[in-house]
Formats: structure tokens, C-alpha cells, sequence
């Protein structure tokens, strides 16, 4: 039997990422592995230790994940064979979890608030209204809070329902997000060509993630590079940016818009731009999975 | 004597909040309050309980402050009457701060990190170096973090250089921030039109903070948005976005640009770009104090 390839995801294990990753790759044909910052799930790919990495890229509710933002900048060179070849989008369901207890839930009664950074901001009403003043502790990722909850009476976790199988917590609240329709997207990479997988049968629309950086003192040269997508016809999804880390208040860009890099509307449209930028990347092109 | 006018700034004391309040309004002048949260500060500025209101918009390692961002996107209409009326930019240098201890610094002997979440954001390099794998405590402000390291031996927060006085700490490491020129943009919020302070008697250049929303489902929307400016001559200085949390991946767009809206040719630009937007408000003009 030929040996299973990887897919690596944000650990520990229960976390949205692993849920994404399931998703996202059969479970008979690969192998899941946890990682402990997005940082390694890059590293992995770029290694070939791995052949896909899922990491977070954005949230309907709480906006870009800028750590992942941050690995896509690659100030640094060190990811320069990672490709986006894949995208999937997870609906988000947060819990709070904690030990039994007897007493309903007031500040008075929870010592501390355990979740990761995201998790907080998507679930800021149900904070403000039932737990305000309540210490927040920010960890590492939201199966993380569940266990340190598991070990700590009087604390409680912002963590998913999983989590709370697996820890063996109670459900103390569900579904305390603010929007609920909060979706988180992510991303995956690969180094090679990777297959589509769950392929669902429906007309293929695909899209690309370019990266750039714009000569700050040129007036109008952000417009000017986004001006060449709509000459071309290729809508704009998604904008983002990250301070450049060269100059105070330059940024790199991130950019989605429809279309394929194979196609020739798309060629054109990136060689135009290429005038406007000091530099770009594309990181690759994806079927477009958003429900409309 | 005239009651003195009031400045809000995010506490507690000696946070950098505080430090470009000072530098910004006459300490003579003005009687300056600590507010628990951003929030709080649009609040005041809203009901007239203060006259300015000092925020932090972004910082140049980090990007934008996306509470700040949150509060600006005013998504429940409570702050129709704050106006941003000027800018101020801050040096950022973060000192590493601790009881005095005799053992050199390790992660073996550091138990747990204080800090704000934009503060570990702009030290990653010498923590990564320094004490990686050691647990980091998110808390309300950095002044906060020096504050509970005062009374938790084995702890340490990273925090101002002004800090470490008012909390009795050692400088255990200074200027620890991944970029030398780390800076922190704020803007001063008030109701009414505020006078200019710290006139410098250098030419004056001003520029128009704008939020937006496009309709997604037109081509272009986007790119047709922003070329307005550059029609009418003005410079973009930045651009930055939020989920309108009314339908998800539709996003609140600021932009920055060159020119008071005061003037005939951002009247225009204004007045053509509503044509391409939902909706937009104009967050108000203010003197460009960026170092150039």
C-alpha cells in the first residue's frame, strides 16, 4: 500500500483548522498532522515535509488573519516555492466550555477567559453582555483554551463543540459568536501542482492570489495597479495589506480577483501591473468555493 | 480661571496612549483622563464628556489597529458627531521589564509574557530569540502588563521605557521592537472643528479620511471607487477594510488621501465616488504630520 501524504493544519487537535483540513482531504487517503504556529505549517510545504498545509486566511466577522498575511509577505525569502492551490470555507460555531458548574454564569462566578485572539473578537456581544470585566487570556488556538479549562475550576474556554467532546467539558453556552454567519476561509498550499479534491460537479470558476508592493511616492500607482484588473475584466474579491517592514507606511498588497493565471486575460493583466509595482508574486489559482 | 478642556486617551497611565496625548495638547492647558477602552474614548468624544479623544489608527511594523477600525466602521450609529480633527505619530520603543532577577534571561526562568496584542506583534524577532515557547498573556494595555508584573515574580511584560518608573521595574532588555523605526499613528477625535495644535510653521499639506462601502456584485466597484482620486489630483496615503458584518466577505473600505475636504477638488472627488458606493462618511481633514 503506497504510504498516505500529509496534510498539515493548525494543532492541537479539535481545531477549526483540523475541522477545515477533514473537510477538505478524505481521511482514508491522507494523513493529518497538527502544527503548532501557521509559520510551520509554511515551513512544512516549503520542505516538502508535507505535501498540502490548510492555514486560516480570513473571517466574515473578524477580517484578515494577519499572521497568515504576515508568512504570505515572506520578507524574509523563505517560502519561495509555497503555492495556494486550493480554498475552503468553514462555517464557525463557538461554544463556551467549562468544568460543571453549579452556579449560572456572571462575572462574579469566571475567573478567567481562555480563547485565541480571533475567537474573542468574533464573539465580543455575548462577552460585553454576559461576562464584562472578565480577564481574557489569549492562547495559542481555541482547543488550547479548552484544555488549560480542563485543569482550571472557575475558568472558561471559547473553544468549538469538538472541543468539548474531546476535553470533556461542558457546554456552558453555544453558538455565542456575534454573526451567525461567521465563516472562516482558508487556504491551501502545496509546492506542486495539486490536484482539486471534492470536486462537486458545479460550473468551475476560479480565482488568483497576487502579492505587490507599489512605489509609495508615484501618485495614483495603487489605482493604477488595481485599474488593470478591471481592464481586463477580472473582478476584484478580496484587498488586503501588511506594513512592507522596509519603510514606515508602505504596505504589500494582497489582492484576489477572478480568473485563472493560465488564462490570457489574466497574463495580460499581470504583465500591465508589473509596470506599476516594485515587485509582485502570484501565489497561485483556486476554484472560487464561496456560496452565493 | 477657565475650567481646563479635556483630553481622553486609552489608560492606564504612562501607556503610549498617554504619551502622545502629552505630545499633543499642552500639559498646562488640558487635564488629561485615562479611558479602559478605545470604545470608551469614541464614547466620551460622542457625549461631550471630553473635548479630544486620542486613538491609536496603526502602527508602521504591525498595520492597522483593527479595534480602532471596528469603532470607525460605527456599525450601531452611536458616534455621528466625532470627527477626526488631526493625527500624531509616535516612537515606539518596547522595553523588556521584570523584578530585578539575578539569572540571565531564558525561557527556563521567564514563566509567563504581559503584554498588548500589538506589542507582541512588533517584537517577534526577540522574543523568537529570546523566550520562545514561553506563555504570552494578553492583557488591555502595556502599562497594564507592567502593572500586574510588579506583583508576579518570574513574569515579565513588555512595555514602555515610562513604565518601568511609574511601576518600580528593571529595564531587563531595552528597545526590543523588531523595527528601529517603530511608530504609532494616532488621531484626535472630537465634535466640534478643533484648532490645530503644535503648529510647526512648516507648509501645510492635509488629508481626508473617508469610510465606504461598495456593491460586490458589480465588476469593478472597487477599483472604480478609488480612481476618482486620482482624477482629481489627490494622493492616496492608505487603505484599509473591514467585514461589514451585514453580509459576509463585504467589506467597510478607509481610505486616506491627499487634500482638505474643504477644497473644490475633494468636494468633486466625494461627490462622484458616492455615485460608485452604498454609502460613505467623511471622518473629517486634518494637517499631514507624517515625517518625510
Amino acid at each position: 500500500m503506497a504510504q498516505k501524504q500529509i496534510v498539515a493544519y493548525l494543532g492541537p487537535r479539535s481545531s477549526y483548522s483540523h475541522q477545515a483540513a477533514l473537510d477538505c482531504f478524505d481521511p482514508e487517503a491522507f494523513e493529518f498532522h497538527p502544527q503548532v504556529t501557521i509559520a510551520d505549517i509554511f515551513s512544512a510545504v516549503q520542505t516538502r515535509s508535507t505535501t498540502y498545509g490548510v492555514v486560516p486566511f480570513e473571517n466574515s466577522t473578524n477580517g484578515s488573519v494577519v499572521f497568515t498575511l504576515d508568512l504570505f509577505c515572506d520578507r524574509d525569502g523563505l517560502f519561495s516555492d509555497v503555492q495556494v492551490v486550493s480554498e475552503a470555507y468553514l462555517d464557525v460555531h463557538h461554544c463556551l466550555l467549562g468544568l460543571p458548574r453549579p452556579a449560572p454564569l456572571s462575572p462574579a462566578n469566571v475567573t478567567k477567559i481562555y480563547s485565541h485572539p480571533q475567537a474573542f473578537g468574533q464573539c465580543e456581544k455575548f462577552l460585553t453582555k454576559h461576562l464584562k470585566g472578565v480577564e481574557r487570556v489569549d492562547v495559542s488556538s481555541t482547543s488550547k483554551a479548552a484544555e488549560i479549562v480542563k485543569r482550571e475550576p472557575g475558568a472558561v474556554a471559547i473553544a468549538s463543540r469538538i472541543a468539548s467532546e474531546v476535553h470533556g467539558l461542558d457546554i456552558l453556552a453555544p453558538n455565542i459568536e456575534d454573526s451567525p454567519d461567521n465563516t472562516t476561509r482558508f487556504l491551501v498550499l502545496s509546492t506542486g501542482e495539486a490536484q482539486e479534491s471534492n470536486y462537486d460537479g458545479g460550473e468551475r470558476r476560479d480565482k488568483t492570489l497576487i502579492g505587490f508592493t507599489i512605489d509609495h511616492a508615484r501618485p495614483g500607482a495603487l489605482c493604477d495597479s488595481l485599474r488593470v484588473f478591471k481592464d481586463h475584466g477580472l473582478n476584484l474579491t478580496s484587498i488586503a495589506s501588511r506594513p512592507s517592514r522596509v519603510t514606515p507606511w508602505n504596505y504589500i498588497f494582497f489582492v484576489e480577483f477572478s480568473g485563472h493565471k493560465e488564462e490570457d486575460g489574466v497574463k495580460k493583466a499581470v504583465k500591465e501591473m508589473a509596470d506599476y509595482c516594485l515587485g509582485y508574486r502570484v501565489w497561485g489559482s483556486f476554484r472560487d468555493r464561496q456560496k452565493r
